[in-house]
């Protein structure tokens, strides 16, 4: 049974959002979900900074699965969680951002519903948020979109297949997660179903982190933007929005952060 | 000029993120804030327990909007932001959820932006992902869907005209904010494109606060729910989510809460 519906409830597993990367960015319950775990069993992307806060005595186990490289299977992480919680540990599972929003959440859900182990879920920032707030801009806006979308360039299949077209009209906003890799092919799709080639795409690459970078570019100019900023952390890409005051040319954004 | 992309910088003007209620979903950053600043410019919908976290020389100053009763203008705020500013207060404008959605965060910072003075936001969890959690589900899910997104149902002149067409394919998911009185409009418009009438739509009223409720509905009988349930705290619709595990049935989990 689960018991997610009463957020303190003590339950044997609780799901954590690590928030951005800042660890000033955890949430209060957060942290102190970290400070009273016996074992956090971490992604690959939560920050040094944010493992450094868990508890003197609790162990940390890395679950860290990469975009394309070699990785621990999801279901030898759903192990990892069930074998902890079943020998009585508190467990904390820490995965970056929010763990409802492209978390592969359910996955771990649905094996601990099938072992017979409670859970809780303790929400986290998601990128976009520091992301945006990073360009002081506004997610939605009256008059501009009364509606954000957050999707992923990337899925199971490959690139992912969006509604591109609805995107495409004037004034839509969206957060693209994993779209490195897919941003030609998202500049495709977005032209050929008629946005204007001068379209703003914000870049921001380790939202909230020390090393942060916003990347300031249009629908056209997209790829060879971010070819030539040499972006390797997380990056978002944030559809329909650039950096606040047009008038900050984009060197003097870089050497702002 | 601004400087919101460095979260560190010491700005005049903080925007801050409250979250959805629980005052321990803050994050670490925006309760130094609340507990470092001169005065706190507050919406009415930010808690009491959160207001009770402010420093203990930090003034209050209610800026409170009601949905359909007597307000305070949105250019009074403004006034009262920059006022403060001027004088050399340490100003925290504080807004329920993530200033970002839904928030007219960009009314307050144009009127900034013309006073020259600087500002910082801090992010906050929007209610949607302190919805979710309590459902034990996620805004996405891989063979689900790849995208989410977070909608008004009401706007400035009225029923938000939303993509409702794409929203009635299978395996969407919305989150819809201030939809209580655009029910009946959001249920026809779905119905109208072809979704199924019993797509689920849960009812998330007063998300992760002591008074939290959640109401499991579909599409058909939304209206007839929201009635019978008598929801007068701020609520969202989580669209095609259900509360997990089918077994649990609604007045068990209304006794959970």
């Amino acid at each position: 049974m689960m018991q997610s519906v009463n957020p303190h409830a003590t339950t044997p597993v609780v799901f954590v959002g690590a928030g951005p990367g800042d660890p000033d960015l955890l949430t209060v319950k957060a942290l102190r979900a970290l400070q009273s775990a016996d074992v956090v069993i971490h992604d690959r992307l939560v920050s040094d900074e944010i493992l450094a806060l868990v508890g003197p005595n609790t162990r940390l186990r890395n679950a860290g699965k990469e975009g394309f490289g070699p990785s621990v299977t999801q279901n030898a992480i759903n192990a990892m969680i069930i074998e902890e919680a079943l020998q009585g540990a508190c467990v904390v599972r820490l995965k970056s951002g929010d763990p409802t929003v492209f978390g592969r959440l359910d996955e771990e859900l649905d094996a601990l519903a099938d072992a017979d182990l409670d859970f809780t879920i303790i929400p986290g920032l998601t990128s976009a948020s520091a992301a945006v707030a990073a360009l002081g801009q506004s997610l939605t806006k009256r008059g501009r979109n009364s509606a954000v979308r957050l999707v992923t360039g990337h899925d199971m299949k490959g690139y992912a297949d969006q509604d591109w077209r609805t995107l495409s009209a004037s004034g839509q906003v969206a957060a693209i997660y994993m779209a490195k890799k897919a941003a030609r092919f998202i500049q495709g799709r977005l032209l050929m179903h008629g946005a204007a080639p001068d379209t703003p795409v914000t870049v921001v690459e380790n939202a909230s982190r020390p090393d942060q970078r916003i990347v300031a570019a249009t629908l056209s100019n997209l790829p060879a933007k971010l070819a030539d900023a040499k972006i390797h952390g997380p990056a978002l890409l944030m559809y329909g929005l650039a950096p606040r005051s047009a008038a900050v040319a984009l060197p003097q954004i870089q050497e702002m952060i």
